[in-house]
């Protein structure tokens, strides 16, 4: 059961994803084909780099082909819905908070899977949860989201923190949905209320 | 026969490439070094990234340095020649071209050798084909060549479909000779009547 | 006591480019969280691609975590001690020298250990003494140091055919400092002196 919350997790990350990859496209005006690169850049680069720095190889979307398939009935529905969206930044911005939430949990359980420290974990579902932006953001030669917005990653290291202090207490499905919600949360409300870090003087 | 069939494409893909990423640099006025590393990235990055992926490691060249000595060759004879190229951008234009059919076909047939899943196999030809040209932009900083350019990836994938269903009804040297010229053609075809997908309105 | 030896300059190697990725970040009056995450990529992005080249995988900073320790500690130190360097740029010169030459003897004896062709052994100490600065650069949207300083992945090169050539006279230990003073001088001078590569005309 747990296994197939994870999964559930994973598919739902993938699709929020792909669709924040799409409504970045079109606010640059791409064609069809660049609107699907970027869904696709968007959604599975982050898994695609854990992937690879655990070893996890044929990466996770070239084994199965569901993920590939939810992206891009995910980047078509996004071009037909887009004129529902009457605000797309702010869209683009909902999608992107709840995708980091679900792409956070995702890494740090592939992570507690193979033994690796509990600590690294949280790397690793920083990893997963940021990459995806990060890559969109350098082929789109912007700078990357990990400089540009106040409490990006840093929301995936509490919301990592917040895994690993919940997990001997709570069920496995119980710690993760709570993780979603702090890391989505708290990036919603870091934008709203424009909450930074101290640079060092 | 197949199988020297297959690595007489990739070394033919890995010298083009090789040179299309010397006549970039020389383009730039980078010195030989600059030159030396991007006949490097635009040649080898492409399959770098799909031996990551499929778990294909040490990387290919790691493995053989028939590779990068072609390479060093083919970046020495693009110097030396550099004048008999009366336009440089059209030879890089050509050269690109023919790499990107090249390398389709070697992505497509390592991922149809691990048994990966027929579509999934087009998405490993096309990456293997594009992504060393998208290295060697975001390393020049310039526009990723999939974004800025009307069917290059898109090409790539044509020549998948094309290259599946020729399999079942020819040999595999046959079907991979079609699709080499299927890419080729048809990018320089978009390039030359400036063929455009639609962007979304 | 040579694999106590190649892990102690593994471990400099991390502390200096911890450093100089915190005063590249400090610089450019990134964030606390900015900071942190530019002295990660630069010490580990070269020794990450590394073991991803050659499928030593989960990558080492995955499976011990001394290197995020001391990156931590490294990072920290930097932003107490930052106004002891009365010059920043000179200051990350030097500890990006360091870095340089010792990230080049641990890509040439990890290439080695596992039986690659001692010149590919070079281009792997060649990636890992680079690609955290381009890494770096890239995430920064600075033109890639690669391109932009001379005599930067020259000097690795210089040094990997040092460590070669002194492998059979010389015990390891002997041959690894060598190597390591010879990339880091080499570069040095190559800037105090401005020292350059042709470029073709």
């Amino acid at each position: 059961m747990s296994v197939s919350y994870i999964l559930l997790i994973d598919f739902c990350g993938t699709v929020v994803f792909a669709i924040s990859g799409a409504i970045a496209a079109m606010e640059r005006k791409l064609d069809v084909f660049g609107i699907i690169v970027l869904a696709f850049v968007t959604a599975i680069g982050g898994g695609t780099i854990r992937d690879v720095l655990i070893g996890n190889t044929p990466v996770t979307w070239l084994r199965d082909p569901t993920s590939p398939i939810l992206i891009l009935l995910a980047t078509f529905a996004a071009i037909v819905f887009r004129r529902t969206f009457n605000n797309l930044s702010r869209t683009l911005l909902i999608f992107d908070s709840l995708g980091l939430g679900l792409f956070t949990v995702t890494g740090i359980q592939k992570g507690l899977a193979i033994n690796i420290h509990p600590a690294l974990c949280i790397a690793l579902g920083t990893i997963t949860g940021c990459f995806g932006g990060v890559i969109r953001d350098l082929l789109l030669r912007e700078i990357p989201v990990l400089f540009r917005k106040e409490f990006y990653a840093s929301a995936c290291i509490v919301g990592g923190v917040v895994y690993l202090s919940m997990a001997p207490f709570f069920s496995v499905a119980v710690a993760q949905t709570a993780t979603i919600l702090v890391v989505c949360i708290l990036r919603l409300l870091a934008v709203k209320y424009n909450w930074r870090l101290p640079s060092v003087p």
